[in-house]
């Protein structure tokens, strides 16, 4: 048994539990930065620890292509090269190769892509990718998926899941180490008919946890969420649940609400570089002029370290001086944020106030409007090449 | 009295004091690490003052600009500012009107310059530079100084050396403070007459600390020692020599064989971030294909927290992907490389066994090639908008 779950909200399905990984208890709800290339970014391990973050996520298809899964294995495997003791779960990378890498052809046997990097062609099986992870020895794997982009019509969609479900299948025959632990991928896009459908499939096969893919990629919030409920529903409550790719704080508390265990997301650390603060109202951006004299820190009574060093007009200052040490200072901010809040979610779980505790916070959260997050997201699909 | 003299070598001009600031004693010979804009680039204070750091640089030109000295003394001062409470040397930024700035016009009066922010028109005068040094409020202060080009003619040098003692004697006299040491800069460029000249004329006024400028710009290294040489030998013993914008490790071993007692330079911390590693040998480029699958540190008997905790792989791999935290570790390493050398330089001049240990250190390391080194330097003038 690798998950416990420990209570239940009364009100919702929000739930405390633990995972039980080689490499130390997961409390959950939790949420993973991302370290795609084996590096959260800007930070060193000792100050992701110091941010009470007890796993982290990096990415198969990125450490694939760069240093090569052999050299990782060669130097003793992930956690010994990226010098984390604690859990690390990868991303099979379906959806990089989906996204990042140039497509090439996609077939029941595997896909075939050529890199981001450097336009290498690359020849992918689901049986591969369970090799890899299995080489670069992270506590919780996952299954190659073939992901769909959000406005796919019906047809594609369904195609792409019954290719996913293959998959699974085949990730799991081939999976020979005892210690990680293999979730699966539901598929099924926007729509309720084939969530359900995928969740009922990946289920029977009976994986170590199910993650919920192919959601936040442009689609709007209350579809978001409609998805999650409908892919929930068909999941067994004794299976950790993790939604891919999400997020933002308001994102993650109503995730929570719908009984996902497992976040991870680019956007804290994302964002922070961008100079966006996350703050008790919401998101709010360093380079305004109105930081530029406050002697205050951003958030005044915020106990991270940048908040406890540093006045907002110093980090006003880097930010208009492309300093890198802001970029660091505003990625411990956001992940301390963050980190602070999956622990008032886990105590108002278990005091049995979860409910007042999200309505309080979600009044006095202002989420940044959702136009101009798709956008960026979109901008950001188009420009990134910084391997998150 | 704030430079005590400790112990001279016996074979050479080395020697070991302390200088006595408000913010803590700097036993010297030292290297200051630049934070131009109030921040050493990527690193906190902590890790600063981790590395044994006694004292950094910041400039009064660049601050000036941004974020303006009324800020930053509204904030309380620069050593507040920055949440460093150890000593600060602010430079005046002589050196970077004459170079970064556009140069509009320099009269007797003071000179106008345009911003290379955003080409604002500014004119700066002596007396205002130590009113903005005054405002920062570092342990050790510069005079405005006139810098020329390297190659500049005997009489264009001359007239800035003649303007430049003008302007020092006016920044004494405008000297508010008492907690501030208030040290000249010695013009002169490549001219032993000149040198000597400007020597003997700044000591006759009596500052706290002499600074040889002008040097390091782009003239071969046996005409920078040259000239070192040729000043130090009118300076007086009893006060601080500071040699500005050196430098390498074996500029700074020289440089203390010659009677130094100061140095500066953004060297060690600018190559740093394209890769470039101090090692015992030399400088070595982790991007070199030999690094890609070594397990051991870069320097595998260096203690410094990069090569305690992460094999070359790792960091040939995170420069590979443009991760920031590459340019932290790079940093960490450089600086702690330095910081150690300062160390062994000062235990070396205390057992009498200083020649031994210039002689070993430089047989050892091969220093980068002159040719390489100038054309390197002439491009990062050209490119540079970092702020250093």
């Amino acid at each position: 048994m690798d998950f416990k779950l420990i209570q239940i909200c009364p009100d919702s399905k929000a739930r405390t539990g633990e995972l039980v990984t080689p490499h130390g208890m997961v409390p959950t709800p939790v949420f993973l930065p991302v370290g795609s290339q084996g590096a959260v970014k800007t930070l060193t391990p000792e100050e992701v620890k110091a941010l009470d973050i007890a796993m982290v996520l990096a990415n198969t298809y990125h450490l694939y292509l760069r240093p090569g899964i052999a050299v990782i294995e060669g130097m003793g495997g992930l956690h010994k090269f990226m010098a984390w003791d604690r859990a690390i779960l990868t991303d099979s990378g379906g959806y990089q190769i989906f996204s990042l890498a140039s497509l090439r052809r996609v077939s029941d046997e595997g896909v075939l892509f050529r890199s981001h990097i450097d336009g290498s062609e690359h020849f992918i099986t689901p049986e591969l990718i369970i090799q890899f992870q299995e080489s670069l020895g992270a506590d919780i794997i996952m299954v190659l998926d073939e992901c769909p982009a959000y406005d796919d019509s019906f047809e594609k969609v369904q195609t792409a899941m019954a290719r996913t479900h293959q998959w699974a299948e085949r990730c799991q025959k081939s999976q020979k180490r005892g210690d990680q632990a293999l979730y699966a991928i539901i598929q099924g896009g926007v729509f309720p008919q084939l969530r359900r459908q995928s969740a009922e499939y990946l289920t029977s096969l009976g994986f170590s946890g199910y993650a919920i893919g192919g959601l936040s990629l442009g689609e709007p919030k209350r579809v978001t969420l409609a998805m999650v409920e409908q892919t929930v529903a068909f999941l067994p409550p004794d299976k950790p649940r993790y939604l891919m790719g999400v997020g933002s704080p308001e994102d993650i508390i109503e995730g929570v609400a719908r009984g996902i265990d497992i976040f991870d997301s680019a956007l804290p650390t994302r964002v922070a570089r961008n100079g966006a603060f996350f703050t008790p109202l919401g998101r709010v951006n360093i380079g305004n002029a109105a930081y530029s004299q406050m002697e205050q820190p951003v958030v005044p009574d915020c106990d991270c370290y940048t908040c406890r060093n540093f006045s907002a007009a110093y980090l006003h200052h880097l930010f208009s001086g492309d300093e890198l040490l802001a970029y660091r200072l505003a990625t411990i901010h956001n992940l301390s944020f963050i980190s602070d809040l999956m622990r008032q979610i886990k105590s108002a779980i278990l005091n049995g106030t979860f409910s007042a505790f999200k309505d309080n916070f979600l009044a006095n959260y202002k989420p940044t409007d959702e136009q101009i997050r798709l956008e960026q997201k979109q901008k950001w699909f188009k420009s990134r090449n910084r391997g998150e």
